[in-house]
């Protein structure tokens, strides 16, 4: 639906690439890392997303006739937008698996392309992965509160504009089952759900006529919104008539929904009518407002909920909205490059690395990755980047590389994983992960350490550059 | 960029339809109010964003081959499938103008076409008008503190996805002056600007070598990011070195440009580095993590800042990254409606009605709106929707009806506002509101006032539907 072209960029990195290109510099081979430095939501992990729609952005990335007539319009020089015009992103890609759990401040993916190609790409870049990161993380909380339950997103009504589309397919990464947003369902095959509006119910003269037109027509998808009038007293009075002139019919109701008032108690008083009217099978879906806390507050209250409808919280994010990721230059024609700071938490790592994730000879994951250079072909100990003092050992540790190559020339190298795959995929790697990094409140810290050529690297560049 | 068809939409959006159309309900005559219930950021005041995004998305709305593929695969019926081969959005639009000061409560827009179209547009509507004005409003709270200095968006890379692309846009309707957004700038005709990354400078065996070859090919356009290395002792000496050799060459250095540091006392000592160069017309731009609290805080402190670049804050609208606004059936073949709830704010105002500005008998807003059925002529007195004890006397004052005819049977009646009109327009509104509702904290509170026909209307409708 986003129709990705050489424009969809900051202008920045246009002028750079033009400067690039004037002095003949459009062949130096770079190495770009992609990080990010803070988890949002206190969350212990972090969920990486949207790796497939930047690559199906990458392999299709051209400037189209009016892109490079408006560059033109603007200024830049003919021969750069004559170059333009043939350019193409033919790169590698190094990357995390899409739905692996990543941590601050370890490359997620690196880019290794010609310094325009490598340079033009980035906003594109961030503005995918970090948002769709952002919204996997989210909906992976909530469904590591909701247990089993469904987890429907309601979002785009209040989505950040077009943002929603995406969002749909993040959270199903981060386990959602289904999502009201049809047209992410159609182009992303996620289930789509729905049931009715409170305008629906006004649209008649009563709430049982409404109810009952629904029911007639979708007698095999009916779900009620019982709270339009008095839910206790007309919404699942008029619902359970419904539900047993559906039963004669051969169907029954799968659902009422309530979406007002406490819904604990709501489901509670709803759950005893439909149960003693013979109905237990009626699920009980909820909505309005909620987030990860409302829902872990309602199960801790035993509300017999079985459906959970998220809009707002899921869809942008909330309250953290944006994930920090950034792009960082890390080698450039085989020098490697590091960004100075005066935080030594901001200073870059620098050249071509690997990540590794750390496991026990057992197999069992130790709680730690590991950043090397990429042909360090052992090291035995990694220590925290920016306090020396934190070391560990990893020796007698199982390693698995975790940045995998996966398009080469611009071109992917195996068939794009389906959302379906992904899901299931971060639920396995979840499911690796122990309990106390999934801590809800104050989750135990993940290490990321570097190995001591890495270290050793970084310091002698830094020492360089504070001598010029 | 986006390509709203059919299925923008959530699925219940289109189950109601199906019902309505198989129930031969489609053509009966639905009006609808656009409004939203609190204000974002603590503002005083919304600025109205999105409306001619949304008069193109409703002229060009039609399901596509796609969509029509879909619905069926999903378990739509056939005629109603093939009845929405047809659909078009053939309504009318009565609307606040696009950049005009906006209200809690009070209808915003109101959409009248026959039920299924008017059903069937409300997701696409709330996504495009709740962003974008949340966005405008967030924009214009920078202005008002930025007073007369440069005002860029730098949000793409941490944009809500494709959501970025609406936010520059409404940016600028809230007082922006330029984006680096490319795609957005070619599409919306709105300035562009930027610089260089760190990356470019790292790319570079030295800082001077960088700002030469940059300098070199924009010399009219140049703004040199001096906080690589050290921003005191090698970017502001750098940049004063290529500002001279571009006087040389007959052009000038246009700005430094301050990414991170204590930016005041930064763009202080540069300031004087400069002056004393002799080069007091290079302006100093910052960005990093700018909100309007930082840059009225810098401006307090007297900084000599002359342009702020603002990225993730500002197209994401945090903290609350989400405008509440929702869309409620009002009238029905005729018959006023209302949504009823526990708790009196969130009842709805039924039937078609005007809003009218107020001001005293010299034209003076008085900080009041008026919200008044369509075919009062006249009256006297408005009071608080929610609260009877507050009641205003609009007696000998001006009225300025708000909603205007925008679209009549799905076409627009007058050709699209640009968005320097529509920021002018909108610049030109927040003149006539008292200073006193645009405070940054705790601004007075705009009144929203009902007439007493409406009132009497809205609570003989409560009494009918509580006593069934």
């Amino acid at each position: 639906m986003i129709n990705y072209t050489g424009t969809y960029t900051d202008q920045y990195e246009l002028t750079m690439a033009q400067v690039y290109f004037q002095k003949g510099r459009e062949n130096e081979k770079a190495v770009f890392d992609y990080f990010f430095r803070k988890l949002p939501f206190h969350s212990g992990y972090a969920v990486f997303a949207g790796l497939e729609d930047l690559l199906d952005a990458l392999e299709n990335l051209r400037f189209d006739d009016k892109d490079l007539r408006y560059l033109s319009e603007i200024g830049f020089p003919a021969d750069f937008v004559e170059y333009l015009k043939d350019f193409q992103f033919k790169g590698d890609i190094f990357s995390s698996r899409e739905g692996d759990l990543v941590f601050p401040n370890r490359p997620v993916l690196r880019v290794e392309a010609n310094l325009i190609e490598a340079q033009l790409i980035e906003t594109l870049l961030l503005n995918i992965l970090n948002f769709q990161t952002l919204i996997a993380t989210k909906a992976s909380r909530m469904r590591m509160v909701a247990g089993n339950r469904k987890l429907i997103d309601f979002g785009l009504r209040r989505a950040q504009g077009a943002g929603g589309y995406s969002a749909s397919r993040a959270a199903v990464i981060g386990g959602f089952d289904a999502t009201s947003n049809v047209r992410a369902s159609r182009d992303y095959d996620i289930p789509v759900s729905g049931t009715m509006a409170h305008s629906f119910i006004q649209s008649y003269d009563n709430e049982l006529s409404a109810f009952r037109d629904f029911a007639e027509n979708r007698p095999d998808d009916c779900v009620l919104l019982v709270d339009t009038y008095n839910t206790l007293k007309s919404g699942i009075p008029n619902a359970i008539i419904v539900a047993k002139e559906l039963e004669k019919r051969g169907h029954s109701l799968k659902a009422i929904r309530l979406d007002s008032g406490d819904l604990a108690y709501l489901a509670r008083q709803s759950r005893k009518m439909l149960d003693e009217a013979g109905l237990p099978n009626v699920k009980i879906a909820v909505s309005n407002q909620l987030d990860e806390y409302v829902i872990k507050s309602l199960l801790e209250q035993e509300a017999p909920i079985d459906i959970f409808g998220v809009g707002t919280s899921l869809v942008i994010g909330a309250p953290d909205a944006a994930l920090d990721g950034v792009y960082k230059l890390v080698l450039l024609d085989g020098k490697p490059r590091i960004k100075l700071s005066e935080n030594l938490g901001k200073v870059t790592l620098p050249n071509r690395k690997q990540v590794y994730r750390i496991s026990d000879s057992n197999g069992n994951w130790i709680g730690a990755d590991a950043i090397a250079l990429e042909d360090e072909t052992d090291f035995s100990k990694i220590t925290h980047p920016f306090d020396v003092l934190k070391s560990l050992s990893v020796k007698n540790c199982q390693k698995e590389p975790l940045l995998v190559k996966l398009m080469e020339n611009g071109k992917r190298m195996e068939k794009p994983r389906t959302l379906e795959e992904i899901a299931s995929f971060s639920i396995g790697r979840l499911r690796s992960l122990s309990p106390e990094f999934k801590r809800f409140n104050n989750p135990h810290i993940y290490k990321v350490g570097i190995s001591d050529k890495l270290m050793k690297e970084r310091d002698i560049l830094i020492e360089t550059l504070k001598k010029d």
